[in-house]
């Protein structure tokens, strides 16, 4: 690590809002030396909470976020925020830009509102978001929340990361309740009906408390929701990650008897109605990972996933190398079309040595 | 390669039914030898046509390829056919049952019907798709038939890996045509409506007519489809697939001048109307394949993906016996849980040794 980041890690761990902002930005852009700054931050996090909000565009979650900040910051506690927002081709653009606007908490400087967007790969942002999460915790916070613009699969699987999920349900979804279902609501932790002066508000509310009723009726056949230690295991199966299907690790389940029941909160974010509601249900989520076991578990698994996720993106590149070295793989291709060689043997070629070497290490 | 594998080799590239018949169930379970078999395969592929068919269920995917497949063979030519089903927890289940019992073509050994169901991951699928095409080239089959059960994400991704994808669309789909845009739609080299006799078809050809005239006109800007040489740079873009994402090859669009426009065939396969016309458009396609290059361009962006993925699957393989070495993944998060050590640290300290083995590898 250079004097430069030395320093830079000094004093975000003393609490220096400009070495937080210039660590994220490194994160972001995966800057040189940046992957030393994460590593040292690792043994400075494991205190904050962290609380993932996500729901369809216009269930109100900016303000929600924007009030549950504010009543955070009330009562004593630091915040940050992260804003992911895969859709954006800029990093801390519009979604800053309207908060400054707004003129809420973003002044502030106890709030860091810090806007993510996909520059990389979306695996790339995924990993960005954690690392910026540590960065955050490692500062100090109390509570970081991740938001997200949208509420599609990528992002609904970088906020499951959160310890704590909260799914914004519009009023007069109606119908939505039960397409959500499919997707939004089973990582739910804890469910808001904003804008709950609408019409329509209270049949949205009786909706989501049977499905919750459902789910929890179910919930000793399948275990369904984010609601404790499943939820890496659902991250897992994700069914078009190829890369994560081939590492099924060992999935024990903790096997609580007491299962988690989604509660269902209803806000009025822009007047700061039930945001104090809010904020009670998303502790007792928190009592309730810590007094389960369930956070501790939550916790490894995260891990065990972050190691092998750093493991796979590293040998990625070292192979990219290698297929450079062998020629590169627009001339390897050529050859099997060729009928000279195959993939397999290509593969073989490649690996042997790699092997041979991991053994030879191995033995001494 | 065993003498028992070796004589299996012979035999399929013999033309012996059972022997090849073996030699994909070994690819489908992976059994011990797989690799070399498939490996020696190679060099005797590269004449058949690969077509895919695809569309939602209840469009008569499969009476239109059991059509197709008795055209074929009274044209002299031979067949084979491979049926996915991801959703089916049986190989050579369900769909092959209910062919038997169609009585039509499957008792003639001249088609060669298959049933791959997921047994693995769907990476795995994927791969062995690929190799049980390998398998039937190589024995020698003139037309290899890629059939789908669904018309999933997971099965679009495979049936697209064919040379020619041909989408069936029901008739009177009205709206249905403007939904199947986002995704099965940008795949089909050849469209067919099937059960053309039915109320709606006309207007369903129609609805087709002006989504290809408007791709077609779109085709400057962006040429869409897997007409040609785009298809596996559509792949390697997929969103959700962060493998991918991470490969990212040199992506030269050969930039022919003369798209391929995709007919649309109206048939009625329980009565094989229309069947010669659609086997006239899959030559007219694969004509155009050869003629513009593009199947040469798409072998050798199949063949690069190939290897990435088979380096990528042999890596993962390594790294797991790599984290099992140094304690196991859960001992290793839970260091990291402790505050003991942290991801990049551990990536580094399993990775450095194969760095630096590589790098005295390269030097001798």
């Amino acid at each position: 690590m250079t004097g430069d980041d030395e320093r830079l890690l000094e004093d975000l761990l003393e609490g220096k809002h400009r070495a937080l902002a210039r660590v994220i930005s490194k994160i972001e852009d995966r800057s040189p030396g940046y992957r030393d700054l994460v590593s040292k931050l690792y043994a400075h996090t494991g205190e904050a909470d962290v609380i993932g909000i996500t729901g369809s565009p216009g269930a109100g979650k900016s303000t929600l976020v924007d009030k549950l900040a504010e009543t955070y910051r009330e009562r004593g506690e630091t915040v940050g925020i992260i804003a992911i927002d895969p859709s954006s081709p800029f990093s801390g653009g519009a979604v800053l830009g309207d908060r400054i606007r707004m003129g809420s908490t973003i002044g502030d400087m106890d709030v860091f509102v810090r806007s993510m967007s996909a520059r990389g790969t979306l695996g790339g942002l995924s990993t960005a978001t954690a690392d910026a999460v540590k960065a955050m915790d490692a500062f100090g916070k109390d509570k970081i929340i991740i938001e997200t613009v949208g509420a599609g699969q990528n992002e609904i699987d970088i906020v499951r990361t959160a310890d704590t999920v909260a799914v914004l349900v519009p009023p007069g979804s109606g119908d939505d309740v039960q397409t959500l279902k499919a997707g939004i609501l089973e990582i739910g932790d804890v469910f808001v009906v904003n804008k709950a002066d609408r019409d329509g508000a209270d049949r949205t509310v009786q909706e989501l408390r049977d499905m919750v009723a459902m789910d929890a009726g179910d919930s000793v056949s399948m275990s369904g929701g984010h609601h404790g230690a499943d939820s890496m295991a659902m991250l897992e199966d994700h069914p078009d990650d190829e890369a994560h299907a081939d590492w099924d690790g060992g999935d024990t389940d903790a096997g609580d008897t007491d299962d988690w029941v989604p509660p269902i909160v209803e806000t009025v974010a822009t007047r700061a109605v039930g945001v104090e509601e809010f904020i009670d249900e998303l502790e007792n989520h928190q009592t309730y990972l810590v007094d389960s076991g369930t956070r501790a578990e939550m916790a490894r698994k995260r891990y065990a996933e972050e190691i092998r996720t750093l493991l796979r993106e590293d040998v990625h590149g070292l192979l990219e190398d290698e297929l450079e070295r062998a020629g590169g793989v627009d001339d390897l291709a050529e050859a099997v079309r060729n009928g000279e060689t195959d993939p397999y043997t290509i593969a073989d070629e490649l690996l042997d040595p790699v092997e041979a070497s991991l053994a030879e290490l191995e033995r001494d």
